[in-house]
């Protein structure tokens, strides 16, 4: 199959939210570049936030979408990890030095040369763009084989949303032994709570309303707390060793879920609010609290979690849409329709 | 030696930072209680936010101080840490309830019926009064032994500044392999700086301007870095391991000091800021940044510390000032006047 030389996406030439169909170059094609044939594109909350510069001002003309799935139809000279046929996903990133300390410590993710799969820019000045499109072209490294036996619109989603969720849970350690809140029940959080569950934590669904009450139930949520209620928020106080932050809300009463952590627990924030939210000393101090932040996962993780959500049955729940509607899928999921994710397919 | 029935300080009634001296009743004696008749009391930052309810309405009257040491001259029936004559001191926790996971954890500053050695309430609902006074009750276990040849002025701020800027140390196992800073050359940070320098971590204060650098290479800091200026803090960034934060002004550039931080870094805050102060997400995600507080330090941390701190030189920079001008030496504290503790003397 011959790839062409531009590809073809629904992107953003402003900050109108408002996508369009047009053609784009792709980074020259490196020694260990693949070019994936995309046959899925899951619709993550980043794609909205750079839709709109939320996230502070986007590059465009941009094509978001990085939650990407196809097949394999062209490998660089150096390639060894895939080959043509083969069916590999990418996530939100899709490159790094793969040289620094970081990166040798498997911590690609957070190397100061990291390129994010869109709205990014690589080493030689040739923009990122992203899965509303046809083509993706992506380094090897950071490109994942699909087990057999999980169909490409299920694996989509893990590679944002999954590995975004699965990775602090990694790094934290978080086994039987704890009690564990997710907040927030919705693109993320849904697979937070399955992965908290079945790692064995008790787990908690944390929500401010009391609507996901039986999706909680059935993510496998042992126990449900609407926090917008005092009565539970104070029975739950200092009872959990790890709160994880899926909700992105300007809002968050940041002192509701620190008051929950037992001493010395943590509290990961991986969903990004677009403004600075106040912090006070004394959330923190009195109980020795970590709060701390974290992105995606390593390629080592993503390819952990692929088994891991497999041997486990953690499914992201999602609706599929056409490609040629990522307009409208766009649109829904700022408005919360999502339950709780859309995977567009071409 | 008899103790009186009321205790004698030097106190405020409200929060225009007046003190005046007072008789008040200590909390009953209890078995496991013992009094020092103070010889001296160091000056703590505390004290001022106390005085002025600047972390939140202070419970008038009030008498403040929580470096305390002096001599033992009562003890409890069912005592058996102290002897009358021994030498004595008191940090800033005077209470816990001792039967807890996190107490029998030896995290007993994290406790959640922890009791301030001042401004705070006994289980009975009798007050905690501190250390500008001419005596000091308290719980055996939350008392320790001052360590021959080193004197009661010398100990009195180890047992709040010096633990508070210690117990980070030894909870992030900071040595050798690790590039910390410590922010603020004063009260706190100029026992932070020799901690660190004594545990053999490469050491750099950080300040807002070049005023402390001699000081700080006096005590230990191998690197002086001036944050006010980019171009210094430009050459440091992804560079720390550790950055234990003892400044508390509002104005603190958390997004300068959290750039220097090396993926996965920590950044520690013992200095407690009156207000809220603005946390960016984008300041912890992209490097995984983990954002804690930590309070004072354990009994056993404190007892170590006090060993550790003769083994290695450690001492606190004071100027001794008479009790009887505890005033004077409170407002000059808040005119900046420290270099870099105040302790008053009976």
């Amino acid at each position: 199959m011959s790839v062409p030389e531009k590809f073809t996406g629904y992107g953003a030439t402003d900050g109108t939210g408002r996508l369009s169909k047009f053609q784009y170059d792709p980074k020259p094609f490196g020694d260990h570049d693949i070019d994936i044939k995309i046959s899925h594109c899951g619709i993550c909350g980043s794609d909205l936030h750079t839709l709109y510069s939320g996230w502070g001002p986007t590059d465009y003309p941009v094509v978001v979408g990085h939650e990407i799935v196809g097949e394999v139809v062209r490998v660089g000279s150096k390639v060894t990890k895939f080959k043509v046929g083969d069916q590999a996903g990418v996530g939100a990133q899709c490159c790094s030095c793969l040289e620094c300390e970081t990166c040798k410590a498997k911590m690609e993710q957070n190397c100061a040369g990291s390129v994010g799969t869109y709205n990014s820019r690589f080493p030689d000045g040739s923009k990122s763009y992203g899965g509303y499109a046809d083509y993706e072209r992506c380094h090897e490294h950071f490109a994942f084989h699909i087990p057999a036996g999980m169909k490409n619109e299920e694996a989509a989603c893990l590679l944002c949303a999954g590995i975004t969720t699965f990775s602090p849970f990694l790094q934290h350690k978080i086994g039987p032994q704890h009690k564990v809140g997710v907040v927030g029940v919705g693109g993320l959080g849904h697979l937070g709570v399955q992965w908290s569950a079945a790692l064995g934590a008790d787990t908690t669904a944390i929500s401010h309303s009391d609507r996901k009450k039986e999706d909680a139930a059935k993510l496998g949520a042992k126990h449900y707390l609407n926090f917008s209620d005092e009565a539970q928020v104070k029975a739950a106080a200092r009872t959990f060793d790890f709160i994880l932050c899926t909700s992105f809300a300007p809002d968050m009463p940041m002192d509701t879920f620190l008051s929950m952590l037992k001493p010395r627990g943590t509290f990961c924030l991986v969903g990004a609010p677009e403004e600075p939210f106040p912090m006070r000393a004394f959330d923190l101090i009195p109980k020795n609290i970590n709060f701390c932040g974290s992105t995606i996962g390593s390629p080592e993780e993503i390819e952990y979690m692929l088994k891991f959500a497999q041997e486990k049955g953690v499914k992201t729940w999602y609706e599929k849409r056409p490609m040629a509607e990522a307009q409208k899928a766009v649109d829904d999921l700022k408005e919360g329709k999502a339950r709780y994710r859309f995977v567009l397919e071409n």
